[in-house]
């Protein structure tokens, strides 16, 4: 590729440095992305770096990498609430720790996943957090493990959110949120209140996050020596439209229940307008509950009963425990818990 | 930086290229990501590269940049779900094109935004695309035409999608919904409903997407011989959280309105939740109608009129401009339509 860019782009580094007013190590280091920079040093030498259209030539690039710190957050699908406000949790951290916080929505898309980390562990993004469930496969940990290994060795650090840890030995940051202890409250919540027959809104069956809400669903049931009708166990995925379709199909079955718990609260919102669609008054006729606590969870019509998952404060947490910043930096693997939201939408059945 | 990686990272771009299957040049490409290249070569370079554990070398690095083709969108709150759908159609039409989508969220930080579109101009980025409404002041023009020359002295391009243009000359593709336009025709149907005191949940007052919505709502009451009561125009952002703020301060101050207009559907889910625990019915009592059109509206209760805005479709009309793609790529500014969706907030009054 030809450099196009003018003159200015002849700049060497120590123009850099001497316009910023700090050494030229200083630069390589801001530019570098490895080390802790004071955000007002990385400010005025990103500035003199943009003033001077200054390029880095091809030695100081291959010391110093080619960016401002980085760190890389990846996600399923960037139009789920929940992820979303990790996102934002991890953008706020990133940047209050002078770091440019890099997000990638790979759609389930491995390869893109895989495409992704190369592409940071070649900007020597100082971490790389993979969040959300997947299907836990030996090719799942192989694939996983092979990632940590690699941004290990350009010092980076994979940290997995919410995804299934790796086994001893690999060189990754666990941090999960008690998908199964969230469900089990829910459920024992739900169960108190008098109802027998609650149908579960499930999502990908091979989805670790929706298995462990599955998982705590049972739980709670077993727990109340209360057996769950298999036929009440519906899957499909984590968004709007599955919980209005597989509520639709509920309902044309004529399954019999008197509560629906939704794996999501995107899935209960669907549900909840397929309960309206056929005339039924929640939670007079029947009682809903949703999972994550999303803002709009509150502006549903009952406001909804839901488990609280701490999703911004989740991000944090991995961006301070990826760069090192915490007490917790030895756990290498954290669990979070939730708590269940009472709303407006479960009521007591005699 | 040490070079950790063990001795097969000494492997070469010829090693690459023979795993792969491909010539060094193609392999070359594939990393410079300014070429258009198969996904399917791209994919088999990229294993080979992980495989090999490769690094460019300084020599390779230099001519080629670091990565996988990409392409950069840029928007102020990850959380808003009007824009995660339109970085959702960035990404689809990205990775259908072959190339990898980067998202980063700014929260209106301007430093956070000028560092990374310095960071994918050194990744030689295809496009760097930036959506949002913004404050267009002299300060952003400059601000945006040096970034806008920047990358184009690099090879790429700048695509501002919904913010405000540069005015002639700029390197730049402008692609604006039409803000005014739908809130004119929303307004104007609250208003063929006999409702003439219409409170506007508006965002902030210097912000383009906003003061394109508020103008709309004027001119909508200008066009029906109404006068628009400056009292009932307040200005806030656009999360949910202000839109219940706002409408309990309307409220509080007895303010006398007969319909609200939220800048936002989110805006207008807080402020149906300010109306519900007031003890008003919507649209009994108070009609109300957003703005966007985010899955959620029609989970409200009731149902959300609104305007829609084609947000996916937009951002892939965004990438397939920007890699022009399409008939539309002479076109360097493109403005898309928007339709009011009649749901069940806004009833006739007498």
């Amino acid at each position: 590729m030809t450099r196009k860019s003018g003159g200015a782009s002849r700049s060497t580094i120590r123009d850099v440095a001497l316009r910023a007013g700090v050494s030229a190590s200083t630069v390589s280091r801001v530019l570098g992305g490895a080390y802790p920079v004071s955000s007002a040093t990385r400010t005025r030498v990103m500035r003199a770096v943009r003033d001077l259209d200054y390029v880095a030539d091809a030695r100081a690039k291959a010391v110093a990498g080619v960016g401002t710190p980085t760190l890389a957050f990846v996600l399923e699908d960037i139009t789920g609430p929940s992820f979303a406000h990790m996102a934002h949790g991890v953008e706020r951290e990133a940047t209050r720790l002078g770091h440019l916080c890099l997000v990638c929505s790979t759609e389930g898309d491995v390869q893109h996943e895989l495409d992704f980390v190369e592409m940071m562990r070649a900007q020597r993004a100082a971490a790389v957090i993979l969040v959300g469930g997947s299907a836990d496969t030996p090719e799942y940990r192989e694939r996983t493990r092979r990632m940590a290994d690699s941004l290990a060795s350009a010092g980076s650090r994979l940290v997995l959110c919410g995804r299934p840890p790796l086994g001893p030995g690999a060189p990754v940051t666990v941090i999960e949120y008690d998908n199964e202890g969230g469900a089990y409250a829910l459920v024992a919540h739900v169960l108190a209140q008098g109802h027998r027959r609650i149908l579960f809104l499930g999502g990908k069956p091979d989805h670790t996050t929706a298995l462990g809400r599955e998982r705590g669903y049972l739980a709670a049931h077993r727990a109340r020596g209360v057996d769950a009708d298999p036929a009440l166990l519906l899957h499909g995925d984590f968004t709007r439209d599955s919980g209005h379709r597989l509520m639709r199909q509920a309902l044309a079955a004529e399954l019999e229940f008197t509560a629906v718990v939704a794996a999501t609260d995107m899935v209960a919102a669907g549900a909840l307008t397929a309960l309206h669609e056929a005339g039924l008054n929640v939670p007079g006729d029947v009682s809903l509950a949703g999972y994550d606590d999303i803002p709009f969870a509150r502006d549903l019509h009952p406001a909804l009963t839901t488990v609280h998952v701490p999703y911004e404060e989740l991000g944090r947490l991995a961006v301070r425990t990826a760069l090192g910043r915490t007490a917790e930096t030895r756990a290498e693997h954290l669990l979070l818990g939730t708590h269940v939201v009472v709303r407006d939408s479960v009521r007591a059945v005699e």
